[in-house]
């Protein structure tokens, strides 16, 4: 026996690059091209440091009744703080609900090609799943999703392949699973989707979880959330309570509620990345790409003749980074996050030098 | 079958009270009463928000290298990046090592009175474990960790009981357990205990935990950091990785180095803190309280005459904030924060009321 014995058995994640260069076209994270809200640097300018001596919220009680009373004006809802959970960026968020939800011996669902973080979590955690396959086009079957499970998760639009579904497949899908909890993982929801966060005052077993990472430009903040019943949101703070009481900083929770209150410059900057993202769909292809539909701030994007890797490897040595995998289905297909319109004309250069 | 027999079987924790208003003395949490250095306040000032749009450093590599090269300075060790590891809050960074390293079916071993968060993590992990008892002044027996064990877990000081333990030891400790994992908690060491960090290059399965919220005054901001050799690391980095690859944001990581880098800040608010606490033990030991030797920022005390609940709902009246409990062995002991010499002394003129 050594200790070397005892150390966790699991295969580390690999990120996508994160190239140091400011000279780079950074298209491969799915990061915002635009900064935050005005208002956040604002806050951060005038943030009393002083106050970092003492612990924060436990629970980002000002940025939970913040977001509590977007939601409600929004959807018409009446959401409380009660029915909000915040945590250190959605993956925190949802590595939480998996634990605090997914704990049957039957297996829980996710589509085959989707974020690979949630057979990762399923590792760690010691989850049994399954992946029904999308299909040719990428698109999920709610079918799929009908029989036994000890939990499902789908992702609105789904990542990478940037298709999204209607209400009514979400409405479906949990009717169809009145034993299961069901989360609807929308990252990318505020890129055109529709949210089911107002469908949570109704189905008591269905958790949104939303990040600011994307649509509010704040990936350098780490805040996600999770919306649903008081119940679920009450599992979840234990989950938490159990394993680190304040995920948020002061700093976080302030800039936070700060983004929250400026609509106005959420919805603009949004307006913004969708207009250029439906302009560079119709460009690329014209050049040869098939592109789903994208209801997301990035497109999932194959050649008809080029490869995906050759197409990747040129635009790197231009110094524009997409992302590209290695993995069954999607070997020959390219994620490229939607960037300024500046940015997107450069990555259109350096495609037709290509094609 | 429902949906609710699979949520998750735990007990959520109850932490310490967080009165509201600023009337207050809050000596209950083991707060610093000073602020948090001045270049903390200035680079948070400073800061540059529109980089928020992207993802900060996946492992906070800056405050790692900051973090190495101030231990080297004051250590003479030969540390990198690849001993450090950074977390949101220590008990981010504990809970993560508790999940890398006591896979083991043998018990880990910490001791009865201790950080309460200990079997809160060897519930939800599901980590068998065991707690020596300490001696009736709260010492810690290092032969009762000789055993055959999974892990060994020693805050150095203790907490709640403030008693701290010498490199003497620690070295004993590890040396008799060359097939466990030891971690040595220095939440409160730079209150004047001596730290183990140096020990880390000599022992590969020694790990050292230490935090920004006590000694840095930087509870709000959320920033924990292990020492150990790169293996140990490398194996917390992926579950880091394998759960919440982003603990840390671009503030975080900024303010952590400005506060590492002002070395002198540090060193003149921790003396004075030490200096308050020589004081006030010396005049509530000659009020009647049995106070144990502390080398953190806390007392840990009992009243010869006067039950621990009477002063504690006395001290609570009069606006003083400090910690009960009702548990075993330590149900007649208070927990009093060292605050500032002017709180300590409405502190010290309420006790007299009493007595």
């Amino acid at each position: 026996m050594s200790w070397r014995d005892n150390l966790i058995n699991i295969e580390p994640y690999t990120a996508g690059e994160q190239p140091k260069s400011d000279d780079i076209i950074k298209l491969n994270a799915n990061e915002n091209p635009y900064p935050p809200a005005p208002a956040v640097r604002e806050c951060i300018e005038r943030f009393k440091a002083d106050g970092l001596r003492l612990y924060p919220s436990m629970d980002a009680a000002p940025l939970r009744k913040a977001v509590a009373k977007r939601l409600n004006s929004l959807n018409g809802t009446a959401l409380t703080s009660g029915n909000i959970f915040i945590g250190n960026g959605s993956d925190d968020v949802l590595a939480t609900a998996f634990r605090a939800f997914f704990n049957s011996d039957k297996a829980i669902l996710f589509p085959d090609v989707t974020y690979s973080f949630y057979p990762v979590w399923c590792e760690l955690l010691k989850i049994p799943y399954k992946t029904p396959a999308v299909d040719d086009d990428f698109r999920i079957d709610v079918r799929d999703y009908f029989g036994e499970n000890g939990g499902v998760v789908i992702p609105n639009p789904n990542a990478p392949t940037s298709i999204g579904v209607g209400l009514d497949f979400v409405k479906e899908l949990v009717e169809h699973n009145p034993d299961s909890i069901v989360i609807i993982d929308e990252a990318y929801i505020d890129f055109g989707g529709e949210s089911a966060v107002a469908l949570t005052e109704k189905y008591e077993n269905l958790l949104v979880t939303q990040t600011f990472s994307k649509s509010r430009s704040m990936a350098g903040m780490r805040i996600g959330m999770a919306i649903g019943s008081p119940e679920l949101i009450r599992y979840m703070g234990a989950v938490k309570d159990s394993y680190n009481s304040y995920p948020l900083d002061k700093v976080q929770i302030e800039a936070g509620v700060a983004s929250i209150d400026d609509e106005e410059y959420f919805k603009s900057t949004n307006a913004k990345v969708i207009a250029t993202r439906e302009r560079v769909t119709k460009e690329l292809r014209a050049l040869g790409f098939d592109i789903p539909d994208s209801g997301t701030n990035f497109l999932f994007a194959e050649h008809n003749s080029l490869s995906a890797k050759e197409i990747f490897l040129h635009l790197r040595e231009k110094g524009i980074y997409i992302r590209y995998w290695d993995k069954p289905r999607i070997s020959n297909r390219l994620r490229i996050t939607i960037g300024t319109d500046e940015q997107m004309d450069r990555l259109l250069e350096a495609v037709k030098e290509l094609v």
